[in-house]
């Protein structure tokens, strides 16, 4: 078994409060250091140097396809992420429930404290919107206010404007064409119809007269952005040949592994509502449980939470979970791993930035470098010097010789 | 404020009149030292390994665009850095002052020293050639022989030949569509008739008759070659959301750094005329006034020149002068800052190679390496490894947060 293990903006900058070092530099990692030194490291421009990459495009990086050239816009991962089936043609969305009045959105969450949202969602689901009786609306709940849909039944483009003005107090947009094609104009009447039906439905079910009696906003609105398609790569098992599977718990993650062609292996208990350490545990469990796999995906998302709201303290604490996901990992299995990053987001800036992740790769095979540590520093001096994130799982899947062969 | 130096040929190769070190090696600059020391270093192809950059190129690729992609000759460049307008649609060209004798270039530079360039040039400008009354010429004298032509009121193509047959005895060349394109064929036929006007203009001037009568060649053909349009890219302004500036004495890299929307910061004194020290320290008093710019662009020539005469020890001369510059720069400054080179201009070859240069980025955010010292050798080993020209940009504006996120 070859494993992927992606530790989400685990990349950082030096911080003064750590003394100087960035909170993977900073944490406890006896396992991934003793990887480190017996492995063989280097950095990676996921997407391109200096360039920062989103979270869709970092993976589908990851997943050894083009960031640029394969990717189709988010809307298809999260829905595919959420559980739904995304088919050549169709086009997906994110969608958040939302207070909608007169046409102005008084808050596009809802109130974020949506607990009906799995029922609310049934209302939408199977829905054919007015004038187009070929197209059905597949809509699932995710999270909180958080929703995926899929337009179906047509060929959509996903070149098509978000309805969700991203602003609170703003009208809510009309979906627009975004290229001159016939069918990038029908996906934007299509999705006027939807918006127009949804909002009659929602506005009109029990639901809400109950969270209105309650004092809730009404979830009166479902607002669409993010319009995407899937895209079209060949699978890890077309490419490689491997049965792939993944150990995620966040949506958008699980979509772009179903993208391409994985499997998920089933999480114990509620692991999108655990917090950020116990979630690596149930994870660690998961992936142990996953060991006869071909190629296992992982994805710990806490040291990006950690990042975004700048948490330096909890981010260490997070990668030295991963640590001991890694040291489990260890008990069941024997083959190649890489751990990287799906991008740095320094917790002074609270986002997403350009600068290279460290990656490590150990296994049968490697060339062991003069690297002792795994660090963002100690990594750019590592044997694999610095690469790309579409080749990290082609180095990766190269150790078990499952690289075909370019040229004769 | 981001500072990029763009230190023309700095890099070298081994020289055994320095003791086997190159001249930045030998150099004595301890304040590229300092920042190399606590800041991230690497090596730089600037359009791709082992490929000697051309001036033009190299710019286009610092400046974040792609060398090959993106590049639409030099005469484009020569003629905005001239100060001459060059729209979408126009062609323009590098023109030289000739002595032509019955159509054979008797000296392509009509000896070098043409002081009423300025009033021949003035002769030109605004010439419609017979037969294309909708085509107007543009000429700016330069230095020297050298001048630059724009051709403007029709849609040109740059796929047109050279009519300088750059040597001298030989035929002026009528100049030749490159492709089998009408626009081609358009421009060749107007650059013909173009040619023919500028030649009996300047051949019944009365400046060549004062210069014949004063025993100096007639300057009475202007040579064009070089066409080129201005490439479609994005400014810096568009791309990164910064306003640009740059200090430049010399016309082709003002010209890359017009065409990528940066504005000139006024240098004071005759800069092109000075020497190549001398012309450092006028920049440097330039740059420090220039503070406030979000982006500035700093250019330095005298390294290149040296490196074209096989000057080692003048090379070193600049490269302290250099280090002197950077450090006033410092005085006024604490944002990220890049030194690097546009090409390796080795001494010995006194021509450009295709040997990566080094660059240090310096600056808040940074991970510093182990490099302690600023050279082509130590900068091997650094944090940055080994990336190319059109990185840079993107590297050092990603420390100011400013480069987009690509994907959600």
């Amino acid at each position: 078994m070859a494993v992927l293990v992606v530790v989400d903006g685990m990349g950082d900058r030096p911080l003064e409060e750590l003394g100087g070092q960035t909170p993977l530099e900073a944490a406890d990692t006896p396992a991934l250091d003793r990887l480190a030194k017996r492995g063989v490291t280097g950095v990676v421009d996921v997407v391109r140097p200096g360039v920062p990459p989103g979270s869709d495009t970092a993976h589908l990086a990851l997943f050894g396809y083009d960031p640029y050239e394969d990717y189709t816009g988010r809307g298809a991962f999260e829905a595919l992420g959420a559980g739904l089936d995304v088919e050549q043609g169709d086009v997906a969305f994110r969608g958040n429930f939302a207070t909608v009045r007169e046409g102005v959105v008084e808050d596009r969450r809802a109130g974020r404290h949506v607990p009906e949202g799995d029922d609310l969602a049934a209302l939408l689901d199977g829905v054919t919107p007015e004038g187009f009786p070929e197209v059905e609306a597949k809509v699932r709940h995710t999270t909180q206010h958080r929703c995926a849909v899929v337009l179906k039944g047509a060929e959509f483009s996903r070149q098509v404007g978000d309805v969700d003005p991203h602003k609170q107090g703003e009208r809510v947009k009309e979906a627009v064409p975004l290229d001159g094609s016939e069918a990038a104009r029908f996906t934007a009447d299509v999705v006027n119809a939807v918006e127009e039906e949804f909002h009659s439905i929602l506005s009109g079910s029990e639901l809400n007269e109950e969270r209105e009696s309650r004092g809730d906003l009404p979830a009166n609105h479902l607002l669409l952005r993010g319009a995407g398609v899937v895209p079209e790569v060949p699978s890890v098992e077309e490419r490689f040949g491997v049965e792939g599977k993944f150990v995620a718990p966040v949506a958008l993650y699980r979509g772009v592994a179903v993208a391409a062609g994985m499997e998920p292996v089933p999480l114990g208990g509620d692991v999108v509502s655990m917090g950020d350490v116990e979630q690596v545990e149930a994870e660690a469990e998961a992936a142990n449980e996953a060991a006869e796999t071909d190629f296992l995906f992982v994805h710990v998302k806490g040291t990006d939470n950690a990042s975004h709201d700048g948490r330096p303290e909890d981010k260490v604490e997070v990668v030295e979970a991963v640590d001991d996901l890694v040291t489990e990992l260890w008990e069941v299995h024997d083959g190649p791993v890489a751990v990287t990053a799906d991008h740095t987001s320094p917790c002074a800036e609270m986002s997403h930035s350009g600068d290279p992740v460290p990656l490590l790769i150990h296994g049968p095979g490697v060339r062991p470098d003069v690297v002792e540590e795994f660090g963002e520093r100690s990594c750019a001096s590592g044997g694999l010097n610095r690469i790309r994130g579409r080749d990290v799982v082609f180095e990766l899947m190269n150790l078990e010789g499952r690289v075909p062969l370019h040229g004769e």
